[in-house]
């Protein structure tokens, strides 16, 4: 039987490898400087800190750390960040506890400042596209990286706080705050599916891009063009795999990247695969 | 940085990504019951034994058979039971010893009665094409799984001295006893490989399949389509890209799967990992 981190690592994987996913890279659209091996390459290098974050004695800041200094031996860049990101409570909830949305908040809940210095510590690995902080926040601007701590430590700021205080601008964050809400429905909707699995995932990212503005969408191209991406996306499912076809296309063109939804996409497989066991 | 482990399993996914593979399942080309995924899941389950091949303390047989367990963890059957054997004994010598011809000679020659019969054991998880074998040598034969290991004591035959008997009709036993001579020339190859590397691994398929016949065709398909398919395999290397596409699609539609050529392209990707430490 997959390990947990087994299982998280394989999310990884399926979801990069699910096709077509329009405006994310998959086994059929790569940029030349970011490809499809780079996320086989930090899928594989998250997999230490992945098996961290099952072992309760880590802290799960550390853990996180750890499974992005290993995701970002690859030479991508950013492949995996958010979904990382997600995936750790997940895994740590369902390896000490069970894959619930309770069991994860509780794994938010518990977290210190220690994990949030750890969390800062992870953007030295790779550039994340963040958005500036909001005013009075300037301290805690996730790209001062390991600058950020000592402001951390003087506040007394764990990683739940951190979290809330970037829910409202970024889908992982609001993951975190918000009980797994998606990312646990995703993982419904993919293990009551039928099919391959990689077009189950494709099929469900598409409906979360439907549903909601991307955030990381929003992040580089402003709120405006997120939603308009989220409109094309339930135009493209209404209108079939041509459809589907051109909006892949034409986000390419424009260099948008839903990338929050993937990440949520990459939380809902691992759902299905650890809480609801579907085979691969 | 990597570790061995990660190299093994990392080139076992860079292996199935690597496209055009005619023949092969690849990240374009599957088939309706041995999908791409299954490929991912068969890599990510064989990973806890390729890190128990670490382990000096573990039986090399013993590290194979948990290998194959995991991998067998998926809806495909056999995905990558050859190119985990080729993987094994490299991955020994890279970790406790050096990754070179020698070093994996030596692991081989170390082998006993007891890896040999974990050997026989990992044929239970799956069911793998192989030849009858040679006349007087049927209470050996590898279906014969769990059943042929009290024939293996009594006799004291180690897995070197399988691998020996098999070398004839089966190219990873030759790798075997013949110092890995095809998988570091595989990996000389990739390393030395401009651009990305699942293109590099492509194309040193090819190369390797224009040079000796597959035995996994043989297996199956007899001698004389296996010389066919290699001399194929030069005509379309010499007559490029769109001849490779056009072997790719003949090859698929005759069902020919010349998979013993794919698994020691899996070995060289690890050597060019692991020996030279190429970037992905």
């Amino acid at each position: 039987m997959r390990s947990t981190a087994g299982n998280a690592e394989l999310a990884l994987l399926l979801e990069v490898a699910s096709t077509p996913k329009p405006g994310n890279v998959d086994r059929h659209r790569e940029y030349p400087d970011l490809r499809f091996e780079h996320f086989l390459a930090g899928a594989v290098g998250a997999r230490e800190g992945l098996a961290a974050a099952t072992d309760a004695s880590v802290g799960l800041g550390e853990a996180f750390r750890r499974a992005v200094e290993g995701m970002a031996d690859q030479r991508g860049g950013n492949t995996q960040f958010g979904a990382v990101l997600l995936l750790v409570p997940l895994v740590r909830a369902a390896a000490t506890d069970e894959c619930s949305p309770a069991a994860a908040t509780r794994m938010v809940e518990e977290t210190t400042v220690e994990d949030a210095a750890n969390f800062y510590r992870a953007f030295e690995y790779v550039d994340v596209a963040v958005r500036d902080p909001p005013e009075g926040m300037e301290p805690l601007d996730v790209r001062r990286g390991a600058d950020a701590v000592e402001h951390l430590r003087d506040r007394s700021i764990t990683l739940a706080e951190v979290m809330e205080l970037a829910a409202g601008r970024d889908g992982v964050a609001a993951e975190w705050t918000g009980g797994f809400e998606r990312t646990f429905r995703a993982g419904t909707v993919i293990a009551d599916g039928e099919g391959p699995v990689p077009d189950r995932a494709a099929e469900t990212y598409l409906w979360l891009l439907s549903r909601e503005p991307d955030t990381f969408v929003a992040t580089n191209h402003g709120q405006r063009v997120a939603h308009s991406v989220m409109v094309r996306a339930q135009e493209a499912r209404e209108g079939g795999p041509d459809l589907v076809e051109a909006f892949a296309e034409s986000l390419v063109e424009d260099g948008i990247n839903p990338g929050t939804t993937a990440d949520v996409t990459a939380g809902g497989l691992f759902v299905a695969l650890e809480r609801d066991g579907i085979d691969v």
